[in-house]
């Protein structure tokens, strides 16, 4: 007879409960009622059958478990991001980074995170994953992923609003048209008022609320409204092609509010390759406050999104839904929080000190011109 | 009869094969045979069963295919290292770029990545999810989650060798060893003399590896040998607590070799506070290529590991461990690259030069003293 035990090398033939009823001497039945403390089973053999089962390291199938229970103890995180804009060579970016949080805060409620990176391929991994429920960071409009997770009956939740519809799945409202007055102003009150905007093509509602509030604020402030698009697929080359289609057009163009990072890193080096200087001939700001930003020459003006806070939001929200929890739509974000930097500082002393700030202005949405 | 097709707002109740069979009007069996291209069935009935399936969107259940397939299409990606070394405040780090990467490879493959964060309640996760595989970053002797998933059967691969052990999982060799060489040869070319050695107190591999390469090195070219250990959990505060432990033993060390980048910034900021200035009076170097190192002040000379190498490595490997492969029981990473940085320049020229530089090193493995 072999030794069902585990030895040193893996991977090791599972436990069953056969094996313990045969080490035990008694049926399958009186194993799963030992073990399950349920139907009549003599003491002696009750506590004997557990102390084998102890023994020969068995532990009751995950799987079994799972049926009886009917969860899956993970969830997923999706994105349609391409790692071109999320992160570059290294993919660190939001998605990362509010995936470390999730994962973190889904931990405390004994729940896994799937990753489910923004690359052909993630239809089908959605299609085959055993899920209770998904994260979608950011989607688009008529959301592929969404769509394909809402037909498997999988409860969703998202980190932005779901754009273009009257009925988005629950979601973690990250404020965008907030944010892009929070930018907005700060390039006003740097003395700008020549302001070129550089958001996505993909229907993204960060976009939509960033080019509202554009418009809104250039119209109020009596400003001249230029707007151009960059292929998110294209990175900060992307980014580097919009940033010339605009200087083509508008030569005189003082600042530059391009809300993704990848982009005002594109456009930067656009800049510089023409001879202009960031900040003094060009300021330019962006909203996700990553390495790009911080490790950038010169460091870029960025947004607080609180995505630590975000994160957790959106794992309570999912949890709330797989509960049965139908009460809340939507929960707000923290307001975001201005981080100035180098890249639209007005002057070498300003820079200095703004690099290091973590948090200065203390900016209020604006329903009215600023001046 | 309610509708049983999807509505707009989310989750659905998932449609199912009774749903199929009462708009087909014909039974469960037929239904089941029908999609699975099984059993007899009329084919004129087979394909209106088709049909039907697809108008009311019914996809077969993940969990029924997944008991026929025996696969939960998923691997963990499990690590040890706190955050707290990990990446800092935004937990971009090692774990979290070895995930990306992962999570893109094993999407070829059709796998998702579950990430169980270095966290209370990770144990619980291995127990609970229903995984095909794990991969282990840079396990610890005796490591607890190896064991845990050794005990359940799942097939497993290790980050770096699982060390103390005779018998250690498959593993990606991260060639510690090398890196060590490497970062000492280049303080050595620098012209520095008396090099300390700052590693984890926890038993992992590579710090096993880095104080076997450094008493070798220290050895054969003559020179003093001093090595300090921080704790991993204190992170950035344990390096700089443990710098402060060496250089008060040793104050006229010139030179510092930190592995774990955390520990570097520990040391430097508690250098600085000494009045030391790094590189002038204190040179330090470290080994993950990571955020910290890129983004410090004054950037730091690293190692270029190829982690998406390494990562897609891992995913090759345990692939082919849950496909019954048992053949490699390790395969080399490729071998890591001096990143110099300014942290270890002999002079402000080189240092410019070197903060952009890729990788410039040629060396190779010393058997013998350096001279």
């Amino acid at each position: 007879m072999k030794d069902p035990r585990p030895s040193a090398s893996a991977p090791h033939r599972r436990i069953t409960i056969h094996d313990v009823a045969r080490e035990a001497g008694v049926s399958l039945t009186t194993v799963s009622h030992a073990l399950n403390d349920r139907g009549v089973v003599d003491p002696a053999t009750r506590a004997r059958v557990k102390q084998i089962a102890q023994q020969l390291g068995y532990r009751p199938s995950v799987r079994a478990q799972r049926l009886r229970s009917g969860r899956a103890n993970s969830i997923a995180l999706v994105s349609s991001m391409p790692f071109a804009v999320a992160g570059g060579t290294s993919r660190l970016g939001f998605m990362m980074e509010v995936a470390a949080i999730a994962a973190e805060a889904a931990l405390g409620r004994g729940l896994g995170v799937v990753l489910v990176p923004p690359l052909e391929g993630a239809g089908g991994l959605l299609d085959s994953l055993d899920i209770d429920g998904a994260i979608v960071i950011e989607p688009v409009a008529n959301d592929a992923h969404i769509a394909l997770l809402r037909q498997r009956g999988v409860s969703i939740v998202s980190i932005g609003r779901e754009p273009g519809t009257e009925d988005p799945v629950p979601f973690v409202d990250l404020q965008s048209e907030y944010t892009a007055r929070l930018l907005l102003e700060h390039l006003h009150a740097q003395g700008r008022r020549r302001i070129g905007l550089l958001i996505g093509a993909t229907p993204r509602q960060s976009y939509v609320e960033t080019e509202r509030a554009y418009r809104a604020f250039v119209a109020a402030a009596g400003l001249p409204c230029h707007i151009v698009t960059a292929q998110e697929s294209e990175g900060e080359a992307g980014g580097a092609a919009a940033c010339a289609a605009l200087l083509r057009e508008q030569p005189d163009i003082d600042s530059l509010c391009a809300p993704v990072d990848a982009f005002a890193v594109g456009a930067i080096a656009h800049a510089q390759s023409l001879g202009k200087r960031v900040p003094q001939d060009l300021m330019v700001v962006t909203r996700y406050d990553g390495i790009r930003a911080r490790s950038h020459q010169p460091p870029i003006t960025a947004v607080n999104l609180h995505l630590e806070r975000v994160a957790s939001l959106a794992v309570e929200l999912l949890f709330e839904h797989i509960s049965g929890g139908r009460e809340r739509a939507s929960v707000a974000a923290p307001l975001p929080e201005l981080v100035p930097r180098e890249s639209s500082a007005t002057s070498a002393t300003s820079a200095t000190s703004a690099t290091s700030a973590a948090s200065v202005t203390s900016a209020r949405p604006a329903t009215s011109a600023p001046n």
